[in-house]
C-alpha cells in the first residue's frame, strides 16, 4: 500500500458538483490499494468574496485579520468533501492547516511553512481513513491562523508529502500536464513526460504558470517528485523531479511565452561602479518587479542598461528614473517601448550542447523575426521580440528543436 | 475600568454595514473606560448558506463535519469586525472559540461547553486589545471543532463571561429589552427593568423568544447577571439576575403566548400505572417535542390525558398515538384540536399571593374567552385558548394584572 497525497485547486472544488467528483476520484485512488491525503483549496470564487467583504470594513485590513477570513474558505471546502465523501460511503475527516501540524513563521498573509507535525495524519490514515486537509493556511507556534500566499495549496500538498515520506504527490488541475508549449499558440505542442525541478522554475518564471516557483523550489529543496496531471482525467501527468543523466539528451525540454512585456533603456551611463545598483535600488523601493537585465560592454566610458518589466508597471518604473538618474547623470536618457514579448527555451540539455543560443537565432532570423534583446541562463535562452511576432517565434522555436515531433520525446 | 462582554447576533452583523456600527459601538464602550470582549454570531445568512452547500454534496452530512463547515460563519465575523475596529483606529484581535480557550464535549452540532481558559483572552486585554470571540463554537480537549447548537452565541458569551469574571454581560438584540408582553399584540407593553432567572425561563419557555431557555440555565448556574438591550441605542435594557426579595412585590411580571399549537387528547384510558408513560415513551421515540401534560383524575378507573406541541408536530403525533395507544388499549380514543394557542401568566410573586390563577379565569371569564386546557407551575399559569382569542386573551390578562400601568413597574 502507498501514500498519495493529492491538491485539488479552487476550480476542480468550484460547486458542490465538483466537490462530489473529486471525492468519487479520491475514492477512487482509495480503492485502488492506496492510502490518500487530499489537499484542498477555497472554492473558486470564494476568496474574492472575502476580500470584498475585508474591504467594505477597511480600507487597510489588518493582516492577521485577513488570514483568519481567508482561511475560512479552504475550511469550507474540507467540510464539503469529507462530507461529500463520506456520503458516498467512504471514511474521511477533515484537518485544517494548524490541526493537520502545519507551523508556519508569522509573516501574515505569505507566511513560510516552518514544520510540519503529522502525527494526527498518520493516526488517522492509520485508522484507515482518508485526510482532507486545507491547503494554503497554517498557525504559528503562538496559535494564530497564517495563510500562505500565493501557490500556497501547492506548497502545503508538497511540504506534507515531504512531512509524511509519502510515495506520490499528485498536483491536480485542470490541464494534463506540463507543455513543451502553450497548445494554443502551438497546435503540435506535447506533453512533457518528465521535467527536472530547474527546468520547470525556468518555464514558470517565464510564463508557463502551471505552478508558483516557491512550490517547486520546495519539492527541489526537499526531494519530492511530483506529478502534474488533470482532475478530469487519469491519463499520466508530468513527473517533476531531480534531472537524471538522461534527460540531458533533450537539449529542450520546452519554450515558454510571456506577453505584455515592456523594455526599458537607461542609454548613455557612466560606466562606473555603483550606477546600475542605484538604478535598480530606486525601482526595487518603489515595489516594481523587473524581470531581463542587460548591460551591453562599454564603448568610451559610457554604457547602456536595459531591462524587461511587465508594462503595467511601465509608467511607475519611468517615473521613478526620471527622478533617479537624473540625480546621478544628466546626460542619461532613460527610454522605453512598449509591445514586447519574451520567448524562451528551456532545457538541462543546453548546458552539454554548444550552439542552442545560435540555432535559436538562426531559425528566427530566418523567420524574418527581429530580436531586441537576449538574456541566457545555464539551462534557458530567452529573447524579447515584438509582440505581434511572439507566436510565430514560439512556433518556430518549437519546430526548431524538434520539439513537436512525435519520437522526439518518447 | 470595568470588562464587560458584548454579544452580538447574526441580525447586528448581517452587512459590512452593520459591523461597521458593532465596531463604533465597541470603541464607544472602550473610551468610556472599559475592557470589551465582544462574542459574535455569523453574519445573518450565512449559516444558511453554508447549510444549502452541505445538502449539495450529501443528504446525511457528517455530524463533525458539519461543525467544520457552519464554524467558518463566526470566523469571517470576528475577523471583518477586528479589522473593522481596526481601521477605525482601534486596537483588536479576533480568536475562534478554540483560540478563546472554550472547550466543549464531543456531542457535534451541540456540543456543551465544559471549561473555558481564558488565558490568552486575559493576556490580549492586558494588552490594551479589544478582544473579538466567534460564539457558537468550541473545541474538544483533543482538537477537534465543536459548535454549540441554537442559541450558542448567548451561551459563549454568558459563558466567556463568568470566566473572565466580567463585570457586566450584554446580550444586544434587535429588541429593546425583555417586555410584559409582545407589544405588537399588548399595545401598552412596557420593558421590564429587572427579571429574575426563573421568570426569564418560564417567558423563554412560554413563547418570548429573545433567548433560548439553556443560556438562561447556564447564567442561573453560574450566577452571571446580564443584559437584555437594543444594538441599535443605549436605553437601558432588560437585567437579568437571581431574584431579590422586592421582585416578589410584582406578582406577575409579564404575559407571554405562544401560537400555533395543538391539543391532543388520549381519552378513556385505564387509570393504571405506566399507561401514560407508554404513550408519552411513543412519543419521545419519536422525536416529537411536547409543551403541556394534563391529567384529570380519573372517574370509575378510566381518566383522559391530554398535552399539546406545535400544530407541525401534530400529524406525526397522532401516527405515533393511533398505533401505540391502540397495542394498551382497545377502549381509548386519540382525538385532537387545532387552532389553539396558549396564555402565560409568568411572575415570582405568583409563589406568596394566592388568588392570581383566580383573578386571570376570572378576567378571562369576564372576557368572554373560553379555556381549554390550564397548567401550571410555581412561578406560571398558563391557558390554552382558541388561537382567534389569544390576542384578547394576552390584552386581558395583561391588563388585568396592571402591566400597562405607568407607575405599576417604576
Amino acid at each position: 500500500m502507498s501514500l498519495i497525497v493529492q491538491k485539488y485547486g479552487g476550480t476542480s472544488v468550484g460547486s458542490t458538483e465538483r466537490i462530489l467528483n473529486v471525492a468519487r476520484r479520491v475514492l477512487a485512488t482509495q480503492e485502488e490499494g492506496h492510502e490518500v491525503i487530499a489537499v484542498v483549496s477555497a472554492m473558486a470564487g470564494v476568496t474574492d468574496n472575502l476580500l470584498g467583504l475585508a474591504r467594505g470594513v477597511s480600507s487597510t485590513p489588518t493582516k492577521r485579520e485577513m488570514d483568519v477570513l481567508l482561511a475560512t474558505g479552504e475550511q469550507t471546502t474540507i467540510a464539503l468533501l469529507a462530507m461529500a465523501i463520506n456520503g458516498l460511503g467512504g471514511k474521511a475527516i477533515s484537518l485544517t492547516g494548524a490541526q493537520a501540524g502545519i507551523a508556519t513563521d508569522g509573516d501574515h498573509t505569505r507566511a513560510r511553512i516552518t514544520t510540519i507535525t503529522p502525527d494526527e495524519v498518520h493516526r488517522l490514515l492509520d485508522d484507515g481513513h482518508i485526510v482532507i486537509v486545507a491547503g494554503f493556511q497554517g498557525q504559528t507556534p503562538d496559535g494564530r491562523i497564517t495563510t500562505l500566499g500565493r501557490g500556497g495549496t501547492d506548497l502545503s500538498a508538497i511540504a506534507m508529502a515531504s512531512a509524511v515520506g509519502a510515495d506520490r504527490c499528485q498536483i491536480l488541475t485542470d490541464v494534463d500536464g506540463v507543455y513543451t508549449c502553450d497548445p494554443r499558440v502551438v497546435p503540435n505542442a506535447r506533453k512533457i513526460d518528465e521535467i527536472s525541478y530547474d527546468e520547470m522554475l525556468e518555464m514558470a518564471s517565464s510564463g508557463s504558470k502551471v505552478m508558483q516557483s516557491r512550490s517547486v523550489e520546495f519539492a527541489k529543496k526537499f526531494g519530492v517528485i511530483f506529478d502534474v496531471c488533470s482532475s478530469l482525467n487519469t491519463n499520466p501527468g508530468t513527473v517533476v523531479m531531480e534531472e537524471k543523466s538522461h534527460m540531458e539528451a533533450v537539449v529542450i525540454r520546452g519554450v515558454s511565452l510571456e506577453r505584455n512585456q515592456a523594455k526599458v533603456t537607461v542609454g548613455n551611463v557612466p560606466d562606473q561602479p555603483g550606477f546600475a545598483a542605484r538604478v535598480f535600488r530606486a525601482i526595487a523601493e518603489a515595489g516594481i518587479i523587473i524581470d531581463m537585465i542587460v548591460q551591453n560592454t562599454s564603448e568610451e566610458g559610457v554604457t547602456d542598461i536595459s531591462f524587461t518589466l511587465n508594462k503595467d508597471e511601465l509608467a511607475r518604473a519611468k517615473e521613478v528614473l526620471v527622478q533617479s538618474v537624473g540625480a546621478f547623470s544628466s546626460d542619461s536618457r532613460v527610454t522605453s517601448e512598449e509591445g514586447v514579448a519574451k520567448v524562451s527555451a528551456v532545457g538541462i540539455g543546453m548546458r552539454s550542447h554548444s550552439g542552442v543560443a545560435a540555432d535559436m537565432f538562426s531559425a528566427l532570423a530566418a523567420a524574418g523575426i527581429n530580436i531586441k534583446m537576449i538574456s541566457t541562463s545555464e539551462i534557458k535562452t530567452a529573447v524579447i521580440v515584438d509582440e505581434k511576432d511572439v507566436e510565430a517565434a514560439a512556433r518556430t522555436v518549437h519546430d526548431g528543436f524538434g520539439l513537436g515531433d512525435k519520437d522526439f520525446l518518447a
